[in-house]
């Protein structure tokens, strides 16, 4: 275990930063012990989740939104999640040059994670990535994600601002509200203006916002009209974006920091544990054991796995 | 608890089934001892994964297999987990009507979940409640899912048959080459063949599969050309699905159950795990005190996991 990693992090060694990236997301044993020194170093970064479905051009909204950040004199760290993402290796051509024009700009750290792993591997470890990136300093992190998450841990519990992306021609305003995406979203940018029926869309979204009851009673949703591509409404996203954060800083940020002091623990402890007792369960064959008698149909699943949890845990 | 709760689901009590069902997908305590009972009445029924994009049309395939399924005097099971799907709640009013149906088969036995829930959750339930619908007596359990999933126990895991629904109208033949989904697929349903570029699909769907280099040597994938809202290709999906069941038991279902076993036996003990230690750390306020000494800054998050798990932990 390289003791200085922590520090050159720290330092600025962006290099550094990257191998303790890649081995957080790996699962490398012993990796999140770095975390350890990291946090007390975190804190300031603005998290502004961005989501949406395939499509609807969150990249490029994306794009623009480092821009103008950059304009700002203010430092960048993305975090894409998103396979279909050009900043995550994904889509066509013209999206993967657009983004390139970022790649020699030291004060914007891309680092594109897969959606694939181990259990809670992709929450776990955007967690940790976002630790670093805010231990590095960044003033804001940028997380793309394909459509709000299917567990506990999703984006709006790490992010400070989410930022939903629609676009008239996939009925997106029915599916928000199906999949509780109206419930989550801070902002809305509407993209593709030009497209039929985003006036209808807007005015739905509208309609849907004010029937919902906002548990904070501090920020209104805001919809966004953007046409990304041309580069309209972007000014305007990053505005609101902002001034949400400033609201969330305003009202306190004691309610989301419990909320997410809360999900971090859990998801390090369940990873912790997780290790700590396939660990114990490996050393003595304990573990491939079980599997055989299961499969002998010697012991069922359940009884086989309450046995291992009696085995490994404190009486 | 409800000692006799198996032993209903057994002798082919569908309410106690549904309520069964209904306290694993919601993670009430204790539900998950009752598959204990039933494990030893397992492993009678092929499962069958269906997965594809929202508006694939996966859904009115499903829909089509479970009519000819029912043709052939099979019972079938169904297991709804993509939000978008008629049969779990969500599709258009003709995707409802259609399905509807059903409704009065009592040899068809549909059950949908959210998507939503904790960390594992969704996977989690996926095994049990296939287990409960193996234990049913079902022949067939067919299950709904969008997209392959984002953690080790996606369907491939659970299903002895994955069936990919694509469109040529969706760049999936390049989004199935990037999400890995041609190395999991056993068998294509290349839907609408009436949208244009159907057959060029076709075409870049059989290239891609002859490059592929097949583990197994037992089976090639195959594609099949359908036309779901007019029952077109349906016969010869179902035939290929059952080819291929009958493929995998002669080549000896031995290291499908292997993994199988692994990936089940990995869950359960997690999900015992989890509630164990967390019932332990809730007992004596030990989980609230550490959060709030993380909102404190008096530990840092890692050190805080790190000594929850000493807690729990043997020795």
């Amino acid at each position: 275990m390289d003791d200085h990693l922590a520090k050159q992090v720290l330092a600025g060694d962006v290099k550094a930063a990257s191998r303790l990236m890649r081995d957080i997301d790996d699962d490398v044993p012993g990796a999140l012990i770095h975390l350890k020194d990291l946090y007390p170093h975190t804190g300031h970064a603005h998290i502004i989740g961005l989501t949406g479905a395939p499509g609807s051009g969150k990249s490029t909204l994306l794009d623009g939104l480092i821009q103008r950040l950059r304009l700002q004199g203010k430092t960048v760290g993305v975090l894409a999640i998103d396979p279909t993402s050009p900043f995550s290796g994904g889509a066509i051509l013209g999206d993967r040059i657009r983004m390139q024009r970022h790649a020699n700009d030291g004060d914007v750290f891309i680092k594109s994670i897969a959606t694939r792993g181990h259990v809670g591997g992709l929450s776990h470890s955007a967690y940790g990535l976002t630790t670093v990136m805010d231990a590095m300093g960044k003033d804001v992190i940028l997380i793309e994600t394909v459509g709000v998450g299917q567990d506990e841990v999703d984006i709006t519990s790490l992010a400070h601002t989410t930022v939903v992306v629609i676009t008239a021609d996939m009925g997106d305003g029915i599916q928000a509200v199906k999949s509780g995406i109206l419930e989550t979203a801070d902002i809305f940018a509407l993209n593709k203006i030009d497209l039929q029926g985003s006036e209808a869309t807007h005015d739905d979204i509208k309609m849907m916002l004010s029937m919902r009851r906002d548990k904070m009673h501090t920020w209104l949703p805001q919809v966004v009209r953007t046409m990304a591509l041309k580069g309209q409404g972007i000014e305007e996203l990053l505005l609101q974006v902002q001034k949400h954060w400033t609201c969330l800083c305003e009202a306190g940020l004691e309610n989301f920091r419990r909320q997410k002091a809360r999900t971090e623990l859990s998801l390090l402890f369940r990873r912790l544990l997780w290790d700590h007792s396939l660990s114990v369960l490996n050393t003595n064959q304990t573990w491939q054991d079980m599997v055989e008698r299961v499969l002998d149909r010697d012991i069922d699943p359940y009884s086989a796995a309450a046995e291992l949890v009696r085995q490994v845990s404190r009486k």
